[in-house]
Parts: C-alpha cells; sequence; structure tokens
C-alpha cells in the first residue's frame, strides 16, 4: 500500500470498531464495479471484511478500484474463495441475501433484525457473522442459500425488488452500522461562534418586542393582550434562539421601529 | 411509452401507494448513471417524484436510461427545472442531505427520523415533503440547505462518510418504506407442498426416536433418561418442523436403526 493509501486507511478506521463486524461473501461477481462500490459502501458502514467466490473477471480487478472511491484497504484485504463452503468455513451465523422468496423452509429476517441478531451473537459468545450476496441478475443459488441459517431480505417495492448488489451491501451495512451506535435524534447544532441564547437574554428580547409593539398600537386591544404575548413568546422559544440570533432579532426590532419613527428604545435598556 | 414499458411500470406500482412519497431533487447532478441508478433505488422503495435542477448533461440523459435497470417510469416522469427554488415551490417539509457538518443552526435528523416526520406531516396536513441532494463530490450549496427545514444525514462511518448519491437515495427511500410498510419480522416461510407438522406427529416421530434409542442403549442410564428425552425433544421443538420433514427425520431415524440390525420398528407402529 502507497503512504497516502496508508494514511487514507487509517483515517477510514480511526473512528470505528470492526471486531464483530459481519463479513460480506460476494459469490460469483460479474461487474468489478459493483465490487467496487460494495466496498465503499462496506467502508461506509463500518465493514472490511469483504470475501469474493469465483470473481467472473478474476482478482484483482481494475473496475472495482475505479468504483471504490478510496476504499482500497477494503480491496486490498479482500479475499478470494472457490466455493461458498470454503468462504465460510469460520463464520457461525450466516444470512442469504435474496429479494425473491425461496421454496425452503428457512426464517426470513429483515436487515434490521437480522443486524440485532449479529450484534447480540457477537456480544453473547463471539459468534463471526456473515451475508452471502449472488452475482447480479442471478441472485444466490439454492445450495448457497441452504448454507444459510436465515434468508435475509429487505421489505421494498414487491412491484420492483431487485436491488443493486452494492445497494444491498449498503443496506445490510447501514443496518449493522445504525445498531452499533447511539443514534442521534434531531440534533441542533451550534455554530462555534455563538451558543444558545440564556432565557435572560430571551426575557430581553421579548420585552423589548412587546415595548415596541405597545408603542404601535399592535397590542392595543387590552384583553387580547396577555394571549397574544404568550403565543408571540411560544413562537420564539420553539426556535431555541442563539445568542446572536437574540442580538440580530432586537436589531430588527430597532430597525423596524426606528424606521417607522418609533421610539428604537431597545438599544438604550 | 412502448407497451412493454407500460406493463413493467403498471407493475412496479401496482402494489404501491405513492400519495404523500417525498420527492426526490438531485440539483446539478453530474452523471448519468447516478441518476439512472436513483431512479432505480427510487422504485425500489416506492418513490416516483424525481426532481432535476439544471443536470451537467442535458435532459433525457441515454446513460440514465441504461443505469436504471427497467425503472423507466421514474427517468420519464423526471421533471427539470433550472433552480432549486422554483423545484421546491409545491413542497411543504424539505430535507437538505449533506455529508459534512455545516456552520448553521438547523436541526439535523437521520434517515430514519425523516421518514417519521414525513409519514407525520403527510397524515397529519397532508404536507408533501422532498429531499434535497447536491451534485456528486461537492455536496448541496449552502444556499439550498438553507431552504430546507431540516439537514439529513445518515450516521455512517465518520472515517469515511462520503456516500454515493444513489446510495443515498436507496438509504431515504429505504427509511421512507420501512416506515410505511408492517415489518413482518423472522417470519418462517412454508413450502406450498407441505404444512406445519402436528403436535401428533412430532410426539409420534419422538416415541420412534426414544424407542430406538432404548433399543441401542443410548438412554440406557435410567435417571438421566428423563433430560435427556427432555433435551432432544426441545431440540426438535425448536427447529419448528414440517410434516414432510418429521417424515424425513423418521425415515433417518428407521434407516439407521435398520442398517444396524435394529428394529426399525418405526415403520410399522
Amino acid at each position: 500500500m502507497a503512504g497516502t493509501d496508508r494514511t487514507r486507511a487509517e483515517k477510514a478506521l480511526r473512528d470505528i470498531d470492526t471486531t464483530g463486524a459481519p463479513a460480506v461473501i460476494l459469490i460469483n461477481p460479474q461487474l468489478g464495479e459493483n465490487i467496487g462500490m460494495a466496498a465503499r459502501a462496506m467502508l461506509n458502514c463500518g465493514l472490511t471484511d469483504m470475501r469474493l467466490v469465483a470473481p467472473r473477471d478474476g482478482w484483482p480487478n481494475d473496475s472495482a478500484t475505479n468504483a471504490a472511491s478510496g476504499a482500497l484497504v477494503v480491496l486490498e484485504n479482500a479475499r478470494v474463495f472457490s466455493t461458498t463452503t470454503e468462504a465460510v468455513t469460520d463464520l457461525n451465523l450466516v444470512f442469504a441475501s435474496t429479494a425473491r422468496g425461496r421454496d425452503m423452509t428457512k426464517p426470513v429476517v429483515t436487515p434490521r433484525k437480522a443486524a440485532a441478531e449479529m450484534h447480540e451473537a457477537w456480544a453473547a459468545s463471539a459468534s463471526k457473522a456473515g451475508i452471502l450476496l449472488g452475482p447480479e441478475a442471478k441472485g444466490l443459488h439454492n445450495d448457497d442459500v441452504a448454507l444459510a441459517d436465515a434468508v435475509l431480505t429487505a421489505q421494498i417495492n414487491p412491484g420492483f425488488s431487485s436491488i443493486n448488489l452494492a445497494q444491498a451491501v449498503l443496506l445490510f451495512g447501514y443496518e449493522w452500522y445504525q445498531a452499533s451506535i447511539d443514534v442521534v435524534e434531531r440534533e441542533v447544532p451550534i455554530s462555534a461562534h455563538t451558543r444558545p441564547a440564556t432565557k435572560e437574554e430571551l426575557v430581553g428580547f421579548f420585552e423589548h418586542l412587546e415595548r415596541e409593539l405597545d408603542n404601535c398600537g399592535f397590542l392595543h386591544v387590552k384583553e387580547k393582550r396577555p394571549s397574544m404575548v404568550r403565543n408571540l413568546r411560544n413562537l420564539f422559544q420553539r426556535a431555541n434562539l442563539t445568542e446572536q440570533e437574540v442580538r440580530s432579532l432586537r436589531g430588527i426590532v430597532s430597525g423596524l421601529a426606528t424606521g417607522r419613527g418609533g421610539s428604537g428604545s431597545g438599544n438604550h435598556d
């Protein structure tokens, strides 16, 4: 591996824990491009153990390298086997990716369920998992499906369920990765140049705004004033304003009031 | 649309409900191939509203058609706009797909959360949603991000987070589709040629097996017999055997017993 590639590989693997991550086993893949895109999808999701069973165009494959968008660490460590049986010898838990139903009495799991099961099996008994994917268009041979503990099928549009090989790898990897992290929802990042407003700053703005609205007559109906003020305050509370935004809003209120010939008192309190 | 294409499109749309499904808005896409693969990923997930803002190589695009693997109904109905603003005019809820963090105070949601929010918004107020995706490599311009209600970012390997355009479309579509269906986990399909075994058939097999194990001396330690029998019965219960499999197992037991010169009694009881 050249120096730049090594640095890139180190960066790609720096934040992830690959122990227990499933192997991705591509059986008779036809297009190098799909192998490369599968490698990229794997590395996107912290998977690095790629295994190739009898790739049609031999190995290594330039089209794979070109399509990998830098996921060379996956391609360079990929192992090639002649048979599926040899590729799975060290694995304890194997899933067979199929889109079509097979006439087999075997559990069918979704990618999400499979990810949970792989994590559980690794945590419980260091069971190493793998996912079998067949060649483009044809899919897995029934003999390969018979080697698996369960069939892995994403529930998608039944009228158009043929999914690209690398896209299938992404779905499985994505669910694996989601199951291995604490997912943070509805996070609101704050720019480095500011911070969330304090309630004092917020109330300062509210009072400034309400004073100007009193001045211009907007709040002149006495019995309606309390609920109008509450609604306005709620509206701005919902926005989770930063200190900077509060200053901008006060500037706007002052600007509007001054432009109108108002008091502009907000600048002087 | 030619006759075959029309039939194919009808099949692809037969089982899905596209009302309320988000629009996928590709801004300045560079490679026709990615547009085609995005169309395939959309149709896999029941999405059909593709919008293109100033595609680099014009429209229509042969590379897109070739890469779509039959998702022509999406490409043929794709609409082209000159600006992002024009492409989102009819939408109520817009997500901006970005991999990198932006220096903007805007909520960041995962694909799963965004899917839930789009479904809720449609159910509550027929709010139509859309997802903005920027050009390959460069990603969305900050002006486009500013048009969105929230930033949409999949949590993946932070050291290798650049995801292919069509792959990103698949992730968002996948989560949308998962949120719109009843997900069935660990379903065990039964071949059309058989049915789950009855308990009578199972017990018949258990007794057959235990008789032969008594005959061959395997169960000769009297105080251990009850727990050994229980363990064996539990093992076979777990397998959720079919009627056909029970018959095969009885054949195996008989075969083994007969080959050994045993009673083969299983065939005569």
